[in-house]
């Protein structure tokens, strides 16, 4: 795989200049339409020590204009990153749309080096890379250019680079004993890159092999590709034009009519019930946070189906200085500059915290996708993307618990026309509530989908009876405590 | 000053509850009203263990409606954390206008705490509550709610109170040895804390001192001041509507003219000592990250005064990964929803890194003075706001510099028509540019008074002679890297 890029290419000093000149223009040209356009740009700088990812970073940022350029370069994660999901820090770095995100040793360097140090095993490996590439393809399909630089040396090549550079007293902080010790792995270091780009080179994010031996072959190539790269996805962005999905959502047999929406509890019953789940779950969350358990529960349901309420009992119980919740309405425009689930996974919650989303991440399949707002590509696959975040969720000790919560038609219109008749809840109801109402049946047919493609043995949908808020209010409280419970008796 | 609170004032069920109907309905309506508003609240608890801190901010989550309050409790500060300045969590978690954000072992607690402990003494106790005085001013000058309780229990109470608690299964989390541990030394808790309320309770953030021993009374008079601070609140906010201020400057004398514009450096000397001092500030800048410390530069000047082409010559020999520019444009809607210095705040760099704003907070007292988007009372008060901020970047360690990039009208003019001809940079060139160009005089008026008012002799403005490019780059690149050499020179 290596051999094409070991074939000692060089550039002489006139041909660079000669090319640069016209080059740099045409990438600040490109850089400023960039600006304009609807998709963020990745590029990834790995390969061998000594083989210039820095100083191609650093190329970048003094040709192209570096406002609009963030470098991100990863060390051992902070206590803050250890909290969530691994992936969690490459979100939050994630560059707006129109912008380009630098990364150095991202998230290929940890995986490669654990399996060069045998810390992890084949099996591992391949699991962290599928991950790897999944995370990739989340954000190529949005939009996102990713563009994956491998810069190579050979072995000889290596070590006189790894001299040269530590002889320099102003390149020597560019050298140290771990890139000393790596060298001295260099065929098991190549064995695993290998393997990582085979499996992680696709369509859609491909990975660019480049002699790093001569410094002006390495720039011009590593430049030119990303002009080729940039020219073609600006012009490719410029030929397709966003349509609005139509909605063709029927309601025909739906889960939610298998719901026995007849349940009640009486008033007394549900005193004595509330209490006892309240502080069966404040008991397992003081234990959750001894731990280190993180919860994510998070609820939907149709407009006034009395999310807001089961929330307020739910957190009752509960150290206030343990629990969060997140409204999910219109996106900040921070937030629509981004991959649609960054505004989620931004607010995770540390190791033993807790976290609500009123209105979560489904809003993907479920609004966006009736109104329209997504197109039918886009909520399509979210499934798929929403199945692989909360499996990260999942990967990394989270208790996590969904709700839906329903009611029948009649009963939203009884609620709808007694909020409207007191004062401080009036409120709540909006234009829009009524809007939506008129399209219960395609929301139907959307919320069935949702419930039979997310629905995992891991993270299964609880399905609550709502028309009887007492009722629902203590089933959720109590799966909550169960679900909570089973991740407790986990290890 | 706690002998009110001590007068063991009781309220009975019936009483209890019949007050608290209405008072949940009064404060669920200004909630509503609140969420409209163009101020945020802060309630901050601080007081006696066991007194009901978290008791009461339980309380506010369930009455109100939880989506629009944001619960934060402090403990040892994390890694992100300590390397920053000290108020940069609470900077972090400040709620937007129109939310509410509850307080918990927040700014107050560990000055209380290092006093009764005796790990400072009383002046550097006074100094760190002056810079609350002054952190909480800086909000409230600009709209921010801000209520502090102070929850007491007396001596004997106290020791009932955590009793009961560590007897209750599902209260006994809320007790440690911690909480014992501070009882221990009651007299000098009552005694820091007096001197605490005392030298920060003023006529904008009061304290509300209440008596924790009876639930039901704290829970009431907590909520009827609450609700008391938030009518008045609103009402007053209703009252006054925002006028633009009108700009009266005029440009007579100014620091500006007493430059040498005339400095040029020829192209033969420019190359070498650029050379020479990108290297020195590169060695500098690896002996900075090494030992921790972190770097702020930040650039203000006129259009095309070369702020771009200055910091690009700047970082070309540091390290991609330790540098970053943020350029300072239209604030984002999740940065308009917050004080002004809040989108700063959250952009400070770790330790070891260094932040090059490309305009700054200083647009307060220029653009936003002269084109009157700040009121006069608003950047009037911002050169004191600023000084405080830099202060606390200074005190955290930093190596602070700041540079007006000065041109003459006349260069100024050439560098626009040049613009306009060159195609890859007419992007840079907009019809604002022209507008503020005819503000020439005004904005003169507003550098001299900034550099007036701002210069410290820690932060110093460095104005710099930018008619010739070569003299201005090579000058800023040596006066960032004698600043950081001073900077280092101290421990």
């Amino acid at each position: 795989m290596f051999e094409t890029a070991e074939l000692g290419a060089k550039i002489s000093r006139e041909e660079f200049d000669q090319a640069a000149e016209g080059l740099r223009i045409e990438l600040l040209t490109l850089q400023g339409k960039l600006r304009d356009a609807d998709f963020p740009v990745l590029v990834l700088f790995a390969g061998v020590d000594g083989a210039g990812k820095s100083e191609n970073v650093n190329l970048i940022n003094s040709w192209l204009d570096p406002h609009w350029i963030a470098t991100h370069a990863y060390e051992d994660p902070t206590q803050e990153e250890r909290e969530r999901p691994r992936f969690w820090r490459y979100w939050r770095d994630l560059p707006k749309k129109g912008q380009l995100g630098l990364f150095l040793s991202g998230w290929y360097s940890q995986p490669i080096l654990d399996r060069v140090y045998r810390r992890t095993g084949s099996a591992e490996f391949d699991y962290r890379l599928d991950h790897i590439a999944n995370f990739e393809r989340t954000l190529t399909d949005d939009g996102a250019l990713i563009l994956k630089f491998w810069m190579h040396l050979d072995k000889e090549g290596q070590k006189k680079r790894l001299k040269e550079l530590a002889a320099d007293p102003l390149q020597s902080w560019r050298v140290g004993k771990r890139d000393w010790r790596n060298y001295k792995r260099y065929g098991k270091f190549i064995e695993a890159a290998e393997h990582a780009i085979r499996r992680t080179d696709n369509g859609t994010s491909r990975w660019i092999i480049i002699d790093g031996t001569d410094e002006r072959y390495r720039s011009l190539t590593m430049m030119r590709a990303l002009r080729d790269a940039l020219a073609a996805r600006l012009k490719e962005s410029a030929r397709k034009p966003r349509k609005a999905a139509e909605p063709k959502l029927s309601g025909t047999v739906s889960v939610l009519q298998g719901l026995d929406m007849t349940q009640v509890l009486a008033d007394p019953d549900y005193e004595r019930e509330l209490k006892e789940q309240q502080a069966r779950l404040a008991l397992l969350a003081q234990k959750a946070r001894a731990r280190g358990v993180s919860t994510v529960a998070l609820f939907e349901g149709w407009d006034a189906a009395g999310k807001g309420g089961a929330i307020r009992r739910l957190a009752a119980g509960l150290d206030a200085r343990q629990w969060q919740v997140v409204p999910v309405a219109a996106p900040t425009d921070e937030e629509r500059a981004r991959h649609y689930l960054w505004r989620f996974w931004r607010h995770l919650p540390r190791d033993g915290h807790m976290l609500i989303y009123d209105r979560s991440w489904y809003g993907r399949v479920l609004v966006e996708r009736v109104e329209g707002f997504a197109k039918p590509a886009e909520w399509k696959r979210a499934y798929a993307e929403i199945n692989n975040f909360e499996d990260q969720l999942l990967h990394h000790g989270m208790a996590l618990a969904k709700f839906w919560i329903h009611i029948t038609p009649e009963e939203q219109y009884k609620r709808f026309q007694a909020r409207d008749s007191v004062a401080y809840k009036k409120w709540k109801l909006t234009e829009e509530d009524w809007r939506n109402r008129a399209k219960w049946g395609a929301y139907e047919a959307a919320v069935h989908e949702m419930v039979e493609r997310t629905s995992g043995m891991a993270a299964p949908w609880i399905l609550v009876e709502g028309n009887d808020k007492n009722f629902a209010r203590v089933k959720i409280i109590r799966t909550l405590a169960d679900r909570l419970e089973q991740r407790l008796a986990r290890p």
